[in-house]
């Protein structure tokens, strides 16, 4: 018998006794032993919950038992997650997480306290909910280099644009009905601004690339302000709008970014919807792969949790290649300096088209009339559109 | 430096030292030092490769070299292939494997000898190509169950579904510029008549449930016959036609074919274009996963044996689960049994929606003129179908 502990008894951490119970068989035979929780750490009480009595309020008897080999942190927020994560590490514990503003803030100096202590610190339910994502990236893919990558890795912004574009309602309008429905937080800014989209991208890049970017050195465009008209713009350009994840290495520097895309419909994340994630990795001997799947939700969030832990208690996990994430400052490329095809929509521009021949080299016009016009400039920069067409809208168009 | 040999030099075998060499420093992170090809089994002579000099034709050394831990093999066909792969278990050498014909027909044996002789034997490699497929399958949904997938499996047969559908023109046609091209066979019967397919249902099915089917229980329709008017159908039904490779667990029988079956444009695998790949799995805890990507090719086939090498080389595979396969007859339902939504073209008959109401509840006709129709019946058996529509074209709808 395997005992755990988890922080937290939220959404996620509670589908974790319940997934134990539910697949005990698999689990038994992944481990090799059965799986019991021992302690839950939470400042409530669970009196009504069949788990109530392993409930407890401080995190010393779990550092100080040396029947638990895993903690599983599914706290949420930074603080005291961090903290008590790597009081979990030094204590020689392995921690496994599904907190990505955790492993987005402090990915670096938690992988280098498992690796100080000798124990793992995995977060495949970090990205991607139950997706196995992380895991293939560092074992099947370590022998290749991933060279870029975009992803939709947000699932309640990605039902918000599959309800605008299939009912053609207005930003405002459906977000309240995910409000009311509960896909949507009370304050959503976390998903709508693209923040919880960023910290994705911050440990996909860490991952690509070893190299994990600031907070303030990533870009993400909300997307408050889109409206239905920018939906029927992608359709004109032959694709659809997508909150995407990008990462790209080009020359030596990594452009890494999230904001609002038209995706062309020959690209398989075009066909992504609803609160389905996926994620498309490029490496030179592979090709482009893609993971799909369910982003969220307790069980597939849960159930990555206990696919991590039972990998440490194996012992696969202590032979897997272990990522290291360093900071290095200058290494992301400034997003306005960012070349990509844009869609642009001006109106009340004298010549469109010949303010734009000036940044870049090849513009077609899509439509013009009543003053507006539609275009699409490929391989310029934000900067110098943004000089040459000041009051325009402007989407980045994905290639 | 760890010494590695390889059995077959074609198209895959000569891809492993060009991933060796291009992807040296990941490899070596990976393994925890460089991995160099000692030996290369193979009848020919290579005097213009870099590596015609590791060329031998017998198998001996390679049994009797300890420096040998790892052997790829990537000769194709059955035998002897099996015998070569079994010898070098039984000198407990781990065997790696692109080879689906080997697996889906004696993979319940080799993985007992591997087991016996304390060695792995994996096949990353023969499904899906450079997709990482069944190490997820096997380590990150080790503490689920998968209850069903289907796949697009075989590039050779979805890039002439793809054409056939793009440009209007019949499979007789697109296959003789297939063929032209390189991208079929010159005897394509392997990829049209879903016997490559078939291989691969075989594993995926062995590893979900951990029967390994017998040839003769598995179903497959070709591909010939197919005409742009069933692709016009799939588009009539809201989807698009493929080749599926089906499993699915009901009650106590499982189900497990393939064939071409309309798949629904909600459907992600409907999106899947060209040489792609795609298999989606379908697990209670995690539900839908869906792995996309390049299906074949030298160097996303040889990548993945390089990565099922290092697994072995770096340690972590001897920690990961490992398959059991076991043959079981009568697990798998016989293919006329198996019930699904049927699109239906009949001519001639007096009363279609009539004569079909006694198999199916629910029917639904789609268009009726010049003495032809078209109908959907829902939730019936090609055994019952047959018998009341005899000449009828029926094709199943994937649900």
């Amino acid at each position: 018998m395997k005992q755990i502990a988890i922080l937290g008894f939220g959404v996620v951490g509670a589908g974790i006794p319940a997934i134990l119970e539910k697949n005990a068989e698999s689990v038994t035979r992944a481990v090799g032993e059965p799986v019991r929780v021992k302690y839950i750490l939470d400042l409530r009480e669970f009196p009504d919950s069949p788990y109530g009595d392993r409930v407890i309020h401080d995190i010393a008897p779990i550092l100080a038992d040396p029947e638990i080999e895993v903690v599983c942190e599914a706290m949420g927020g930074s603080h005291p997650a961090f903290e008590f994560s790597l009081r979990c590490l030094e204590a020689k514990k392995s921690v496994v997480t599904s907190n990505k503003e955790v492993v987005a803030n402090f990915g670096d100096r938690l992988l280098a306290a498992a690796a100080a202590n000798g124990v793992s610190y995995l977060f495949e339910a970090s990205v991607g909910g139950g997706i196995p994502l992380i895991r293939p990236f560092m074992t099947s893919l370590a022998c290749d280099r991933i060279t870029e990558f975009c992803g939709i890795v947000n699932g309640t912004t990605n039902y918000i644009l599959t309800k605008m574009r299939e009912e053609g309602r207005e930003f405002d309008d459906v977000l309240a009905e995910a409000q009311a429905l509960g896909y949507a937080e009370r304050d959503p800014s976390a998903d709508i601004d693209g923040i919880d989209a960023k910290r994705k991208l911050a440990i996909l890049t860490a991952l690509a690339t070893g190299i994990l970017p600031e907070n303030d050195e990533l870009a993400a465009l909300s997307l408050r302000g889109i409206s239905v008209r920018d939906l029927e713009a992608a359709s004109l350009c032959g694709g659809r709008l997508k909150l995407v994840a990008r990462m790209r290495r080009v020359n030596e520097k990594i452009e890494a970014y999230v904001c609002p895309m038209i995706v062309p419909d020959a690209h398989p994340l075009a066909h992504v919807e609803g609160v389905y994630n996926a994620v498309s990795f490029t490496s030179p001997a592979t090709g482009d792969i893609l993971y799909y799947g369910r982003g969220a939700g307790r069980y597939p969030t849960a159930g990555a949790l206990v696919s991590d832990a039972a990998a440490i208690l194996s012992g696969a996990a202590a032979h897997e290649a272990k990522p290291v994430f360093r900071r290095e400052a200058g290494a992301i490329l400034p997003f306005s300096e960012v070349r990509s095809d844009f869609y642009i929509r001006a109106s009340g521009l004298l010549d469109p088209e010949e303010a734009l021949s000036a940044v870049s080299e090849a513009v077609e016009v899509l439509s013009a009339k009543d003053g507006v016009c539609e275009l699409v400039a490929k391989d310029c920069c934000l900067s110098a559109l943004d000089a040459a067409a000041p009051g325009a809208v402007k989407i980045r168009i994905l290639r």
